[in-house]
């Protein structure tokens, strides 16, 4: 679809949070098809888990976005989908791709919604890539389980902080689930999260270094909890790392389902969102250093700069080994 | 993509007016990326005109819609597309064809909205198609002259007007133009025209025979001039015809640049939108008689059913055509 | 949240209406959370009243708006909230205060929409508080009284009128009222109604006095009906007063719910707004005089003349106040 306005900031560049929503829809409807392709019970796939996504290249108001999803691996309750996002100035023709995201579903019955449904199989062109497929599922699997685990942490609000600190950007939005936030069973689409999350985190991050800002990518994303139509969502995003030209935010997305009585406040998602600085060339600028004060603070600057280093190294060696081919 | 409770009615049909727009959003796309294919001055395609359309089946929330548009031909300034759009239910896989549209675009120089670019040819596969569509550019090219001058009716209101007559359902909204109803020309995108168009016509509908009501057809439809950003357009409608089970309904739109001192109040389009009623099981309802009262309202219900039996006719002979082959 | 260009006209100045109905969603979700605190009948909180509010400076796109809101006095059926905007642009830190709102809530239960449940008594830190809130909910207990007799005016379209007459400028819209303009129990936001009303007051300012126009004020609002869903609003404005520099817009709100036969359309809601025309340095404009024409014109633009006069006594006995201290 063609880029508006709304979707994009003061300078022209599309939000992150647009994107994910678009990648997050997809995928839900080739997951949703598949999983119902066989007789059996009816069920909507809800998204259980985004792979770490990179921003290829900003995409600006007026380009069209194709999206393109394809299954690469099921296993008895979960479906994997690879979603491609290209985009396109129609006026000059050219395509760049923006986006590969990784997105894993889970089909819930529409009768039971605490009931995972069975996903019929999908057939492999070769061995390996089912071998491969295994190998991400039990990789994703175990890394859910961690998450789930530190989900506990909170934001206080800080008086009169100092520029650069953690407590000057760390900023919130409290949202009101309407029905077309909303799937078929009545909870909160991942995608819609997904926005709302990139939202508060870009707002993080323009606080921070008060220029032009575009989100990078986006650490792996786990959805433990459902969220309940008519429920009060709080986003609360932190600067928890910065690099010469990088900055990285924690996002914490907590539920409240106010009326009804019988469930407190909790929390159902949690990620790190990365943000670099854009000239109007579009050149990345450096960035202000992030000033820590508490022990906690440092702490997540340290485990920031761990996850930035093993991304660099990482890349890093997908590079020398596509140079070596 | 999904269609969500906001694109709907309270029964949980989806509006025409939502399909209308992304029928014409598609046009846009395909027949903007055509007319920049060749080197040349940079260009927009503006809609000029949405040839007679059926509303073949409802479309419901929670369903998919796809929609695909191609190039059927082209003149030496404009682009004749044709848009299909498919409804899917992907909890039970059942597709059905919702709308078959024909639109046509003309392309607009970015650097000077006046000025009409010319249009690549396209390659046909065979010659008759060339002739046809030469011939279906020549019969719109025709009906648009005609339009452009019928275009000076106004509607004015009626108090305390009695149930079933004329006055009795006719409504108006204004809209205020934003940037994101705009194309990158700063002119109202026509999908967003007719999504208000049928909002309005839907209210007279209902407001008539005070059922659940959807969009049957639209007649073709003719933009003759462009809505500027900044402008409020008042969109009235009022019925003209009612058959047994059918209500015509004539909608204008009028726009009034009104920060811009330079132009008056004009008209920019005009259309006939059918509707019928449809009970709780899907089937069409009788509707209650429109009655007339003064001499323009009986001349235009003589006209309306005029057109009427002309859709009628054409229909059975395509019936009739299609049971010999 | 970040404003985004479809909040905004075309000088970029954001409308009133966006941000009151920010306010009020605010408002909705701290009142809905404290009635449901403790133990009883779960329930919604329904707008009934917002106190006269005043636009202290204009928001611009892409500056973030901080709203908090206060629980400040519960009666035994209502909640006092007090709303805070502060605008800030994130890149230069500059913050400005927008808005100060009070708004009364009740609480309605979520099975039985016509039953107001019981509002958990506050805490007050000094006795003073308590005696404070009972004298403001006495005095908008009176006030509503008042309102609900005044309701019945209309508003009736004139013909090819004179610039600067009240007919000339006078507006209205209608809406079909969709899931998301909807709380849990099914009826029409405040917020969204207070939205559309700003929409069509804007629009009666910008006609009579062509120029760039923002909200500087809104008087008391109450509201006496709910609207539910799938009824059609029609607001109307019509221009009461002009001072040198203000525009009193008069707004009435008519429900229709049209499709449930037991009821007539009905006036839900009036109140008065107040505009000023800003020029591009953002200085306030003279505003062309009203020209009234019949006897109920001149008799409004009398009493409109009085609430301005009694408005500019009140603030400037606030400042002769403040200075004082």
């Amino acid at each position: 679809r063609i880029m508006r306005p709304d979707d994009a900031n003061v300078a022209g560049n599309v939000h992150g949070g647009t994107i994910l929503k678009m990648i997050e829809e997809a995928g839900a409807i080739i997951s949703t098809r598949h999983c119902n392709s066989q007789a059996g019970e009816p069920c909507v796939a809800a998204l259980a888990r985004v792979e770490r996504t990179d921003f290829l290249s900003p995409v600006c108001i007026g380009e069209v976005a194709n999206v393109s999803a394809e299954i690469t691996y099921t296993s008895r309750h979960s479906v994997e989908v690879q979603v491609n996002v290209m985009s396109e100035n129609i006026l000059t023709g050219a395509k760049k791709v923006t986006n590969k995201a990784t997105l894993w579903y889970v089909p819930l019955s529409l009768k039971n919604v605490n009931k995972v449904v069975e996903v019929p199989p999908i057939q492999y062109v070769r061995k390996e890539q089912e071998d491969e497929g295994k190998k991400r599922y039990e990789e994703q699997k175990l890394d859910r389980l961690e998450t789930k685990q530190r989900n506990g942490d909170m934001i206080f609000p800080v008086i009169n902080p100092e520029p650069h600190t953690v407590g000057y950007s760390q900023s919130s939005l409290i949202h009101l689930v309407g029905p077309s936030d909303c799937t078929l069973l009545g909870f909160v689409h991942g995608g819609v999260t997904m926005k709302l999350m990139d939202e508060v985190a870009g707002i993080v991050a323009a606080r921070h270094c008060k220029t032009n800002i575009v989100t990078a990518s986006v650490d792996a994303i786990n959805f433990h909890e459902k969220i309940k139509k008519g429920s009060v969502i709080t986003v609360s995003g932190r600067m928890t790392f910065t690099s010469n030209k990088s900055m990285e935010i924690e996002v914490f997305v907590d539920a409240d389902p106010f009326v009804d009585e019988s469930r407190e406040r909790y929390r159902a998602v949690s990620a790190f969102f990365t943000y670099v600085s854009l000239s109007k060339e579009g050149k990345p600028l450096p960035v202000p250093q992030l000033l820590t004060e508490t022990e906690d603070e440092k702490r997540r600057f340290e485990e920031g700069k761990g996850r930035y280093l093993q991304t660099k190294a990482k890349r890093q060696a997908q590079l020398q080994q596509a140079a070596r081919h």
